[in-house]
């Protein structure tokens, strides 16, 4: 077996394992939820299909597509080696083309996750940045959690919403106006990692603020936690 | 054993298996909530005995009554001949009467579920539709979750009000005031899944509203949503 | 073994089991809450023992005490006759006064169950009654959930408040002030029951009304809802 | 083995078991919390290795650090003789520091957790003591659960706002200004219990304050009840 089919192996098997992550901190229903990992090296992702329910998945479930979002099930490589792989007779999840989006243009995400966790979503509704008020936030964030345009899914406007609002900020997450959040991190792991925590500071935030105004923290001690975060301690 | 047999059997399986999604997403405790499924082709609906934990139901304890809400264990066909079943030595759910107005006066309607979720009964209990601030309120509500009338258990009332809101919507699921959310669908998941998705989204605006005020989506962008869930991604 | 030892071991189980109610609902933390079963004829209680982790708990471990809430391990009946059974190493709950002072001022009772349940303490903690604005607490309930007087531990005046409140109310559940729930039931099921319906009326009609006031019912709709709850459902 | 080696194992078991009650009562979520717990009778500590998931710690993976947080894996008695044990190849907790500086400066705590419990740390981002207005606080922690400094991670800045600001109350719970909750104990598992309670009054107060002013309750019967519960239930 190839290198490239034992990496789509343990990606599919990563990806797959993760939504169990999803539900257990309760950031998805049903099945409106939906993480994603590229296959490092290649013009390649694997997502979750579309309408399986988070306890049926298994990794053979787990779509390979292109970086456009169509399903790929083998390449040639440059010296005109055919490398072929199963896919199951699923669609990706309909929120692929957002995905695909953020890997085509930012090279250094290697996981995307989307939810519409209860509190990050019900900022998101408010069209409201949650404000840096908590030193987990400063670690993780390193800043507020900016929200992006209003976008329909359909064409890449999704995608290009959570691209453009990123590149602007240190924070892995952005909340979706009237919709919900996408994260981002260097594998899917840490992609699912920022979507547990956006919704923990969303919901902590919101429940100081239910009864008065949360203590700001001055940006200086924000940038000294998140440096510290990143750097020292080594995320 | 006739294809009905097989048919009423499938079905008790179904309903049965479906309240286990009641209890996984919190939108029932003790025995306050109940699921059921027409048997297609006959006048015939199954439906959660009155009374029993969620964690003792069996699919042999669902109950076979025709759409007037009335134990049936055997059925004459055209033709003359009997087909009989087992029915349990249980009642059928106190909400019965509402459950069976709705098969014989919608007949697209394949399942109907009903609970009293916590934020779906808030909102009844002031007697406020639920405004569609949400993505996924347009993809799956395609517009406001309507409030029905008050309504005393014991006649027709309940059903009565339950269609007459519905016919009025999009939407698949009606706040019955100061009462709780009833559900429909093509079949008992679909009515299941309504009913998972009115409390998520009932919560996510409910939280949203509560430090201010969500952001309106203009009715042509809900249209679209609704439309494309419904077609192109064929709910 | 004569008939009593058989029902202090049927009641023991019950009583054990009966806590994972409380557990499954989230009603209680650590050991923060305790249920209770008459001995029904005899002047006998079996209550949780103080201290113990719910996951730990056996149908032994439940403490028999007399209805001053003193351990008793033997009983001589008219005939002269003396039946006994063990009773652990472990003192009866530190609420178990409170328990006794119901089951000898209240005949009809069979089970006592105390929590801290969030929503219903928060109302406690107001010193409010939760009003009837749900068709479910017309049923369960019959009307408010009434508020007992403020009592400390340490002699009968719990046990006081909440039987005074109690006999003036339709409810199976007092609120006792700056403290928490107290309920009932003609065994211990039911009382089980009632706190399990408590906390979930005292949440749905606290988050209705953190938008807005909740619309009321008409007192004769409570009292019909009421009437056919406990006397044609059968409750 | 000797009896420290023995002592060491125990207390490994025990802090890692106790990880399970920050889970079970969602007071963590992902790896953001941590129990440690003193080796009675040494300059010794054990904590959580940094940045492990709750699902995967075993108690060899428990650290041992001397009481600046520097891992140890031997000790010379004062006969020369030298006790060695395994340490893991992983660092302590990033907060090892204030656990650390709590046991040097504290001589009768055995037990430190932190968490970012959602309520508690909601209250602490706005800097707000939590009142005591119920008669589990009264109980538990003998008035108002007071906050420490804002303090940034580094140094013993952490652990001396803790030690500070517990030398004043009666509360085992400080809440450290827009960071979270750290609890104090006889040893891990009172501590535990001590978060696990901070949150729950922290949510219960929470909730009743949404809707109005919970009524107080005065100082001479707080002092009883936490005069009780420590000394005649015996905490």
């Amino acid at each position: 077996m190839s290198s490239l089919q034992d990496t789509i192996a343990a990606v599919r098997q990563e990806v797959c394992r993760l939504h169990a992550e999803l539900t257990r901190y309760q950031l998805v229903v049903w099945t409106a939820g939906n993480v994603s990992g590229r296959i490092p090296g290649h013009e390649l992702m694997v997502i979750k299909p579309s309408g399986v329910s988070y306890d049926d998945l298994t990794p053979e479930q787990m779509v390979v597509t292109d970086l456009h979002g169509v399903p790929v099930d083998s390449i040639t490589t440059g010296t005109g080696q055919t490398i072929s792989w199963h896919n199951p007779a699923l669609s990706p999840s309909s929120d692929t083309a957002a995905h695909a989006y953020v890997y085509r243009n930012m090279p250094e995400v290697g996981g995307v996750v989307h939810t519409h966790s209860t509190y990050a979503t019900a900022w998101a509704a408010r069209g409201e940045d949650i404000p840096c008020v908590l030193t987990m936030m400063g670690d993780e964030f390193g800043g507020p959690i900016p929200v992006g345009p209003f976008a329909l899914i359909g064409d890449d406007s999704i995608g290009h919403g959570i691209v453009e609002t990123l590149k602007h900020s240190n924070s892995p997450a952005v909340l979706m106006q009237n919709h919900g959040p996408f994260t981002i991190g260097k594998d899917a792991r840490a992609a699912v990692k920022a979507a547990v925590m956006c919704e923990e500071v969303a919901k902590t935030v919101h429940v100081s603020r239910q009864l008065g105004e949360p203590l700001p923290i001055d940006e200086a001690k924000i940038a000294s936690l998140f440096d510290r975060y990143q750097n020292v301690y080594g995320r």
